[in-house]
């Protein structure tokens, strides 16, 4: 894989002066039509010490214009970036549409160190690895052009090269205790990065190797490889025909679902209810302390259509709490900044420090609700958010996120009945809107997508809980009930 | 101060039951207004233990849409909040326009704290106190409601309370060891509680203290003063007269000025240039690494007219640095999560961790340049800009940070042979737009708000460094030197 990194490749000072203001003024020009684009780019800068990345993220900087490049040195985690799934910090740091982020090993360069210093296992390494490629592949579909550079030094060469930098006073910072301790690895380093490239490097994110030797040939190199995939990737993004308007489909659920076999008769008299809610909430309350304690965190999802109670049950959480360990989230139109970002992007810069309790009032659940029974997604979208949202969940899951998913169920009846009381009580008016009515009207398409997504996103670690919501008590029981329960086996308590 | 609110008032549960569902209705009613207002509401939770913060929120999360509302109790600094200057945790966590936020304790429980337990003394109290109050005062003036209110009992109601809480096997959680550790400083906490609420009680950011001891006294009270505040609020911004169009300003600098004064003919032949930049540039490098190490952080700002070689200087130090220690930041059209925030928000957001060099190409001062210049900001705003961009500033030295700001002048001479030079130069042509061409015409007014600025901004800590511009080799040894000087003085070596 490094064999042609190792050929002492140069590019003589002559062509060297006469093709690098070609290319960069066209660098320069790509980077204008970027900007105008949705598109964005994430430049990923890995390879072996001395092999010169900082000076070649240097030579972008200098070359393009500063000004829309942000780059990313991510070494030792913050206690921020701790509380959270690993990847939080590379979703957070992701450039926004029209512009370019330089990271230098990203995410790669970790799982590649633990596998040296032997701190994962091979098997880890690959779990890495697959995570990696889906988050990729996730980023291409999203208009995120990746260009992956790994600057490569054969043992001589890299050996000679941190020699002469340290030897040189204004260069010698450059070369760390950590670098030689890496040398002294250098086969065990080449081997393990050879693996992890050659399984990420795909065809929607491939690895270009660059031979780090020769400045000249090396600048050149990556420069050209830069250029070349933007002007590819901007090149067919104009040729992609438009999106078309939004027109809601047509979806039929199965007469036999999840949802029709519910019964939803179930209800509790009030004394019972009473009984029950206030001992679940009394339960509630004191875990929600043992988690705090214990640094985990709890994420509710609640989904169900207008009027299914989902802010009822969400207040009996609450009440049980202190409002100090909780947060409402609820999920309203997108910011500019979060449209110019990967669908997921919002969910995930908002995740909770560890510790809390996070509670959404509708969820990135709407990509495949809403978003695909209206039509504003469309179908390759919608259709790659379950995988998109599994890898989402999985991640949480990984990181000792307690997560539990609700389907508040309701007959189209009751629904109705709700409606029509909201309309009468002056301080529930502002709950009903012209759009729940016209979502009553697609009510099978919505039985429909709810079913599907029941069916590809409900899995043992992040299951969905059906609730029988036709009777307000019953529900609301059930749901602190369950809470209580997955809490408890959680903590092991 | 407490006096009124120790006086054991109740409200009866008849008039509670009447109350209440009317001040639910109308704070629900406000609470839509203000989502479609350019207002937002900050409402701060203080008081003693026991006196129902939690309850109070929880009111007032039920009461109104939790979905418009974020909660924020924060106590521990994460260590990424240790990395910025205090109120950065408060910064970053400000409600956008249409929304609120809820605060325990806020800004004011820290300073409180740390004077009952001696951690601080007086007068570090009353500096605190000063900066809240200047905080606040700059969020009314930018469309920011304050409501605050602190929960007060009688040295002897919270005894009684504590222990009841601590009786009742559901409330025992709440109280915690520090809540009988503070009580035991009950006069203390008293006191230095009456002194913040005192001084930080303004006009535009009154206190509301209520007597905690009743439940339906403390929830209609904090209810029925919230909705007068909002209402209050809303109404004063319907009576508020249209933005004017904005207008470009007439400016003339005084004849005798700073910027006039320099001497632009200074200039560096190209040895003694080469010498220079070279030797400074290694004492850079040597230094960057030193920062990074003492966790003290850099930021550079430059200002100037359009092709006055800021670019240029910036990339004479990055040149000298780590890729992976440095940003440059360019200020461009702010967004809308931006333009929903306070002015200063964008550029408290993106302040970097500890050790960073970050390097600013134009900055917060746009508001006293161009946007006093052509009008974008109104006259009241950009007046206080001043004061605010001081405090701003203040707070980053206070916290370590060193902040060295550049003043890059040129005559239009040299701005006209350059923009020439820009437009023949393929690679160079994107630095050149129409806009530059306008600013040109208005270069006297430029002149005028740029002596205003270095004049009202420049202080000891912070002071802006002129730079004779006209010959680059000059300008960027001088900038490059200056950094140098400044950095070694402030790491003392």
């Amino acid at each position: 894989m490094f064999e042609n990194a190792e050929l002492g490749r140069t590019i003589d000072k002559l062509t060297y002066e006469r093709e690098a203001p070609l290319v960069r003024s066209a660098l320069l020009e790509a980077q204008r039509e970027l900007a105008d684009s949705r598109l964005s780019v994430v430049v990923i800068v890995g390879g072996v010490a001395g092999a010169g990345k900082s000076e070649t993220v240097d030579l972008l900087l200098e070359w393009m214009d500063a000004r829309g490049i942000e780059t990313h040195a991510m070494r030792e985690h913050t206690d921020e970036e701790r509380e959270r799934p690993p990847m939080w910090r590379f979703w957070r740091a992701l450039p926004r549409q029209g512009r370019m982020g330089i990271f230098f090993g990203a995410w790669h360069a970790g799982p590649i160190l633990d596998r040296v210093f032997n701190r994962i296992t091979p098997l880890q390494l690959d779990q890495a690895i697959a995570r990696n490629v889906e988050f990729e592949r996730m980023l291409h579909r999203e208009g995120v052009l990746l260009v992956k550079f790994w600057l490569h030094l054969s043992r001589i060469a890299q050996k000679k090269r941190l020699k002469q930098l340290e030897a040189d006073p204004r260069q010698s910072w450059r070369v760390m205790k950590r670098d030689w301790k890496l040398f002294k690895l250098y086969d065990v380093h080449r081997s393990v990065a050879e693996h992890v490239l050659r399984r990420t490097g795909t065809e929607e994110a491939p690895w270009t190797i660059v031979e780090g030797t020769d400045r000249r040939y090396r600048h050149l190199t990556v420069a050209r490889a830069l250029l070349d995939a933007m002007r590819g990737r901007l090149e067919r993004a104009k040729a992609d025909p438009p999106a078309p308007e939004p027109s809601p489909v047509h979806l039929v659920p199965h007469p036999v679902n999840v949802i029709q076999r519910l019964d939803m008769g179930l209800a509790l008299d009030p004394a019972t209810y009473r009984k029950e809610l206030h001992q679940a909430q009394g339960a509630l309350g004191l875990l929600s302390r043992r988690l705090r304690k214990a640094k985990r965190s709890l994420i509710l999802v609640f989904e169900g259509p207008d009027a299914a109670g989902k802010g009822g049950a969400i207040r009996r959480l609450t009440a049980a709490m202190d409002a100090r360990v909780y947060q409402v989230i609820s999920i309203a139109a997108p910011t500019d900044e979060e449209r110019a970002h990967p669908y997921l992007w919002r969910f995930w810069r908002h995740l909770p420090p560890a510790g809390r309790v996070s509670i959404y009032d509708r969820s990135w659940y709407g990509r495949v609700l809403v978003e695909r029974v209206e039509g504003f997604a469309r179908p390759d979208q919608w259709q790659r958010a379950f995988e998109e949202i599994n890898a989402f969940e999985e991640q949480m899951v990984e990181h000792g996120l307690i997560l539990v998913k609700f389907w508040l169920a309701i007959t189209p009846d009751e629904q109705l009945r709700r409606f029509q009381d909201r309309q009468d009580t002056p301080y529930k008016q502002h709950k009903i809107t012209a759009e729940d009515w016209r979502n009553r009207d697609r009510w099978d398409a919505y039985e429909a997508a709810a079913c599907d997504m029941i069916e590809k996103t409900g899995t043992e670690s992040a299951p969905w809980v059906l609730v029988e919501g036709n009777n307000k008590e019953w529900a609301r029981v059930k749901v602190v009930k369950e809470v209580v329960r997955r809490v408890q086996s959680a903590l092991g308590v």
